[in-house]
């Protein structure tokens, strides 16, 4: 470590972005991901870290020993933001229910089995993402739900109160980091509350300490004393603790109350930097120095890595950073790499690859699923064929419905006809708000509707609580209605069933995954006989 | 060779169906495309051929690996419908526009050009799909495309004259093959004036051999000049040669015209079994041996590989099928393996996946594009913004709009209202034929027009070309037409380019892929700079 220049002990606390395909061409985001010339560059200048999205887990295993190479085998932080297992990510891998759907069983008798299932999700999160070379969890998600109207946390909360929240995320810890890779608590000190995307602008959050004591920090402090190897910030303003700066950039939330009262040691990383309320208000280099200076150990893509370096080497040596905080962060860097087992580098196994969901994935994946279902009225089978009409937020970018979907193929084998809607669909709506469908103009007879909405960032507030309502009752009125499935937002469900006639039946499954929508089917009365599908070759 | 069981050089002659991606989980056509459990099993029996499909490059690699593991290290025929690149069906290696696209030029004074590009076509495909560890090219279609209304053929083709076809595609297979390759001539004795999906029925083609002669069988005599490796059946019938059997089963194709008259020396493997022209006829195990009878050598996609073994010993053992056709089918495909270079398994290397499209591939994609491109009318910037009106098969399976695709991402920026037209989503017709758009309900001001329509198969005949040209009218009607674009079919573009209003400005590319958008779009005054785009962690 001491003969390492100024320049690459600074590239070590830096984690950069990009894609988990293998070549440029693939890029999804090629404005927030470095093409592959600029990131070998960075891994040779020195950076320590990648934060990767998109591609197959198969594919991601060769990406990450990629970069292994390009970082000439020193050993790099690799994470993602695998929140609800290494599928929610990366195809290949398991794609488990959001652990919301975990807190109904937490509330009833079943706190014990709510844990255990807890950490299975996070033992069988931590044995694939090693299996595809990733080191570092960058979950779970701390923060306690208790605002229906958060845009951005929902389902990703493991509860909507601080009790539920800090049990199970802290079961997902232990048993994530005993399978050999690094967890992240997010998002100090809580970002549960927010009602604004912090994606697109700054949240506020009124509270005081007290409060925050009360609601907001007790997952951090048990994911703490869990041993959770790093924590990363909210991008919101506190101004009761800070009233300049947002958390990511606060000395008063990171030094004072992370650090100093919560007694935290591990690594302090801060959420993207990129994110519109930090970058929009000063320039990368500059967020990044400001985000050191207030505690944070990593950066987390920084919008240009180049300039948060320039920036980072002129702060410490000018002495407006300093150097023995350098040194600490790197440290606490170091200490974190030794917690994980030794990486063998043998390149990746296709056969190993092929199944990393076992048996026991298969059945953790079911008891979710099982264990969140909801459902209301009657479970009958519904009468048809009719109008299967189905609303995601994009078709174009709808992994639930990639491939064969159930909720698309099965009412389809059997004469239902399906209307999907999303942002960029042929109007379906009327400027009637009481009767907001245009239902004359779509195919006849009875509609299963199943609505995939689970509150995504980047959405901002949505008006789907009243707008869908108001479907229900109108396609009620018009004795259309044959049934309700609800894939996402326990919120949505909840005002959704309380308008249901009596006969007409619901369910509900947090999970938006093919396997969600089978379950969700067959209650329905649907099987999964195989049907006829395409697939010939040319 | 002779230590083998019956049932293993049985085996040795099919061409079992696979997904390219490694997990069960994640195949998109779970009944045609065996688990792995089956075709590790099947592998060990000595099964000799897998086709496959899906996936991206990396990970074909990966699965190619592993099915060579399964095989025990014998040599396999690994083989895929990369008509158009290896990246058509293998995202991350190069994509290339259809091959019909070349046909203008090589009606010009340019057929050197056309021909060397052609060339390059065959060369680029061959080296990428050796990257990846393929083999066998199941390309090119050396059918004479003459018949526009073709469902199943269309821009697939290299030409709608024979001599086209037969320059082109003699080009394709000597630089494929010279690339360490085999290639394929499809679909014998000729699939082009067919107007009926042979995926989904039968069609039955009148002519004689005379007229086969004339028009049909000229690409494939000169392919097999050019010392093609392999040639698929149709399926389809010819009365006039068998009155009985499809192409796929007639001895009278097979054998005697293909074999005998065009002195066909290499492999006959027939077109998938599975499909419903055969299929539906027999049974999966008198498939095979009614085709192998007929003269194929290597049998594709049995329905049921079991039944194939199953029935094909059978008929061996009771004399129905000669052991001496056997050993000549099994010396065929042993010739054909020979003329493999060296395979070397090291394990697939990410820096070479990574880099599968090379310069030289990006500058022919560049070439095609530019050479196939056509355009009318005005060039100006479109006014706006406005409603861009996108028509596609499919948003939920649509590799052309994945991601942040020009056609949909570059008008938005400007502000242009997105609206996409498939089979599920709402419906924006009227009841009126001569105005079927139901234009007052979608966004308003001027529309640019983009329709992605290439004739796919299993769509059926389509009548996209009289909706389109009424819609064309109208939009002209109602003054709001600013531009069009034809992705895909030369036949649409050609009747469509026929209703545009002078000044009213209409690009056309064979090609769908994101290039493609981004080269008609900048024809139509758009610009490349990089906007806004989402993309951040969470």
């Amino acid at each position: 470590m001491e003969r390492l220049s100024l320049r690459e002990r600074i590239a070590r606390l830096l984690v950069v972005r990009a894609s988990g395909h293998l070549a440029d061409g693939q890029r999804r985001y090629p404005r927030w991901e470095l093409d592959n010339g600029e990131l070998q560059q960075l891994l040779e200048l020195g950076v320590g870290g990648v934060i990767l999205l998109g591609g197959s887990a198969a594919e991601l295993a060769l990406r990450c020993r990629m970069l292994r190479r390009w970082a000439g085998g020193r050993r790099l932080l690799l994470c993602a933001d695998v929140e609800e297992g290494v599928g929610q990510r990366f195809e290949g891998a398991t794609w488990l229910p959001p652990p919301l759907g975990l807190e109904r069983l937490w509330q009833s008798a079943a706190g014990e089995e709510a844990r255990e299932l807890a950490a299975r999700y996070g033992a069988c999160t931590a044995r694939q993402a090693r299996a595809v070379g990733l080191n570092w969890l960058l979950a779970p998600v701390c923060d306690v739900n208790n605002n229906p109207a958060n845009p951005v946390i929902n389902v990703r909360a493991w509860g909507s109160s601080s009790a539920c929240s800090a049990e199970l995320t802290s079961a997902f810890i232990r048993a994530a980091q005993a399978g050999g890779v690094l967890c992240c608590a997010k998002h100090f000190p809580g970002h549960g509350d927010s009602d604004v995307d912090s994606h697109l602008d700054l949240p506020v959050l009124p509270h005081d300490l007290a409060r925050l004591e009360a609601v907001e920090l007790p997952p951090f402090r048990r994911a703490i004393a869990s041993g959770v190897a790093s924590v990363m910030t909210a991008h919101l303003s506190l101004p009761a603790l800070d009233p300049e700066q947002p958390a990511t950039l606060s000395r008063a939330v990171l030094h004072d109350l992370l650090r100093q009262r919560l007694g935290f040691q591990g690594l302090v990383v801060t959420d993207a930097l990129v994110m519109e309320a930090i970058s929009a208000r000063h320039g990368p280099g500059e967020a990044a120095v400001r985000a050191f200076a207030a505690g944070s150990d990593l950066l987390l893509m920084p919008a240009d890595a180049g300039a948060a370096l320039e920036a980072l080497e002129t702060a410490f040596l000018t002495g407006r950073l300093s150097t023995d905080d350098l040194e600490a962060s790197l440290q606490r860097r170091q200490r974190a790499l030794e917690q994980l087992p030794h990486e063998d580098d043998d390149g990746p196994d296709p056969e190993r690859l092929a199944t990393l969901e076992q048996g026991e994935d298969r059945a953790l994946r079911q008891s979710l699923l099982l264990r969140s279902l909801e459902q209301s009225g009657s479970s009958g089978p519904a009468r048809g064929p009719g109008l299967n009409l189905i609303r995601v937020d994009s078709t174009l970018q709808c992994p639930p419905l990639a491939g064969l979907a159930p909720a698309v193929i099965w009412p389809e084998r059997d004469g239902w006809t399906t209307r999907i809607i999303d942002g960029r669909s042929p109007d379906p709506w009327t400027d009637r708000e009481e009767r907001p469908l245009a239902s004359e103009r779509l195919p006849e007879g009875p509609v299963l509707l199943q609505l995939f909405i689970r509150g995504n960032p980047f959405r901002g507030r949505s008006d789907a609580q009243r707008r869908w309502s108001a479907v229900v009752r109108q396609l009620q009125q018009e004795q259309r209605l044959a049934a309700l499935i609800v894939y996402g937002s326990p919120y949505l469900w909840q005002a959704l069933r309380q308008e249901l006639a009596e006969g007409v039946a619901g369910v509900f499954s947090p999970g938006q995954m093919p396997d969600a929508q089978a379950l969700c089917l067959q209650r329905l009365g649907w099987s999964s006989a195989a049907g006829p599908d395409a697939g010939f070759t040319d």
